[in-house]
């Protein structure tokens, strides 16, 4: 690499500057605040973990997308965390080990091979939380009204629309149907990809019976307002498990609706996201002025299985960096006071007075120009320091 | 590795769990806007970059000390950053290009392949401040009057003690000596060590004249109080770099006992922490409480010249977990208030007001026990939602 180059940083690398990275912080506060006054306790899991403990339970997708190190004091192999979801899981079942509901939240940053989509950076600031210890709509409800409260909070401007989907649906469809692993990872790339005309010729080909090959070739289009969740419980009778998920939906969404009247509702029983490791909702929140998903999660009551010890699990998260971009905050510089070159105490003192109020003092050194922001100067005026405009 | 062992941690890999997460994010804030009110912009640089951006002008402990990393999409190698100071300079150098000094501020996690000392962690949480653009005491000054400040708002009880050095002495000395590399490299072994018994030998074996000898023998043993940089005066005389070092010191020290009435000073002109990368003052702050600095910094004007635009640069820092320990916080459980499961607009009304208000406020999922730190709830009482003790 010549010197000219050592300043690029690698394709897809983000860094914040000022003012940019102030705001960046104080909207961490502000989340942080909201999660703490819901009751969600902060933690903070480390970069690096045992690569087994980072991609427990959590499928090939995680694998891929996660840098491994070695370490050269153990030997055994490390990976730098591409989700925080899988630690705090950790945490839960064998740091923490609360009998009843546990409300976790964290911030911090993820290392991802490849970008997560076309808008995304690969090192995302994730923010999010979890709850465990609790199976029910009241628990998704929670936790999808924090992840709301979370975008208005910083400020999104816009209707926001939430999408709503259940993996149950698929499971049970693709169970009675007796879908071989292979066959549902096809089938799940087709639906994830809405390939309708290359769904049918697949599902023909796997020999099935005349209704349940009209079900699985239903679920690709059961998608958009509530009432195709009516569809969708005509269309399923017959398959309990379906059913019941359906109904689960309709429960949350109408929780959800009562809380937040103006919310849009899109459900889809095609969207399988994280279906390695989702076992109930799906859910994510957009926007119209971004082309991604601002946040997203769902319920994962397999993880804590996965570290020995069985947990319903809910919980969502987002790039508190995407967030910043689209919130579109105009990031001001700070105003600041400038201070003479000088050591005497009384200056100092006043100093010191105005910095304890929150305001910006530079003092300045020998040779330093006008600073950016200054707009006022300490000033002594009848043996006081006094503040005077710039 | 067997399931039961998923949840365990690499060696010396530290997470923060509830309640000291909450601790440390809240001194994290604290000392971010200490930082703010000094005039320092807060920079979030990323967790990786090229190897050669990390290592540049930084010498060879930095790079045994990080981890490295194979990026797939572009096939080069990049490191986990083990410090975050050469990506503050980069910033500087490249990205803000300011004219007139710039004073840039950080927190973030690092990681080590090896623990820096048997009381750190592989993973601390950096928290520093750098100042670039200005050479001299005043800058110095302003860095180590900051680094100060740090210990005393997180409230690290004791008295504290300032070491300095100038690694000017020492440079100027081996400079006349005509030592090599190799040489050199060894007596900074000797010298760190304080191995006074070796340092003879070693010196005679050097095949100086006396008086040279007798100057780089004396210079192990110059540490103490301010009588030994008039000492160091005396017996460096025919050494101008030497002597500006210590005049250097001098007028540093006389500025800060100024500042900081109570401040313990040592100072040793073979501290040589850094050399490979600092040019000027070192300096780290101690407490009687803990066996290693609890913050540190330098003078290292070359950084930026290695990237390019040549900058004087003086900063310090400190892990935030350390400070943490050390400061011995008792971490508290936060009250909370316990709302019943209900869903009318009224209740929840009240419950936003109460979060608004910074309360925690928990929200019974319909099966939850008494969650942890409540000590009130809300109850209805002539139709109004109304606090009482639990």
């Amino acid at each position: 690499m010549a010197l000219a180059d050592r300043w690029l940083l690698p394709e897809g690398i983000k860094e914040l500057l000022p003012p940019e990275a102030r705001q960046a912080e104080l909207m961490r506060r502000r989340l942080l605040d909201l999660y703490n006054t819901w009751g969600y306790d902060l933690v903070m899991p480390p970069l690096v973990e045992h690569l087994e403990s980072l991609l427990t339970g959590t499928g090939h997708d995680l694998d891929l997308n996660t840098f491994k190190l070695t370490d050269r004091m153990s030997g055994h192999t490390l990976g730098v965390r591409a989700d925080i979801t899988p630690q705090v899981a950790r945490i839960d079942a064998h740091r923490l080990r609360t009998q009843g509901p546990s409300r976790l939240c964290y911030c911090g940053s993820v290392l991802h091979t490849h970008p997560a989509n076309m808008l995304a950076s690969r090192n995302p600031l994730q923010i999010g939380a979890e709850l465990y210890g609790h199976a029910g709509v009241e628990s998704d409800a929670e936790v999808i009204s924090l992840m709301l409260e979370t975008l208005l909070s910083v400020g999104i401007q816009g209707s926001l629309t939430l999408d709503l989907g259940h993996v149950g649906v698929f499971r049970a469809l693709t169970r009675r149907a007796g879908l071989s692993g292979e066959q549902r990872s096809a089938f799940i790339d087709l639906l994830q990809r809405k390939a309708l005309p290359e769904i049918t010729p697949f599902v023909a080909g796997l020999g099935l019976d005349a209704q349940l090959s009209a079900q699985l070739i239903q679920l690709a289009r059961l998608n958009g307002t509530l009432a195709c969740l009516d569809e969708a419980l005509e269309l399923f009778c017959d398959t309990p498990e379906a059913v019941a998920a359906i109904k689960y939906l309709q429960a949350l969404a109408a929780r959800l609706a009562q809380r937040h009247p103006g919310l849009g509702f899109y459900f889809d029983l095609s969207e399988l996201r994280g279906y390695h490791y989702h076992t109930g909702v799906v859910f994510a929140a957009y926007t119209p002025a971004y082309g991604q998903a601002l946040a997203k999660g769902g319920r994962y009551d397999e993880i804590g299985q996965d570290f020995g010890r069985a947990r319903p699990a809910t919980g969502f998260s987002a790039d508190l960096n995407t967030l910043l971009d689209v919130a579109g905050l105009r990031a001001e510089l700070e105003s600041a006071v400038l201070a003479p070159d000088q050591q005497d105490a009384s200056l100092q003192a006043k100093i010191t007075e105005l910095r304890n109020q929150g305001q910006r003092v530079i003092q300045a050194l020998d040779n330093e120009t006008l600073p950016a922001g200054c707009d006022r100067r300490l000033v002594l005026r009848n043996q006081e320091w006094v503040l005077a405009p710039l």
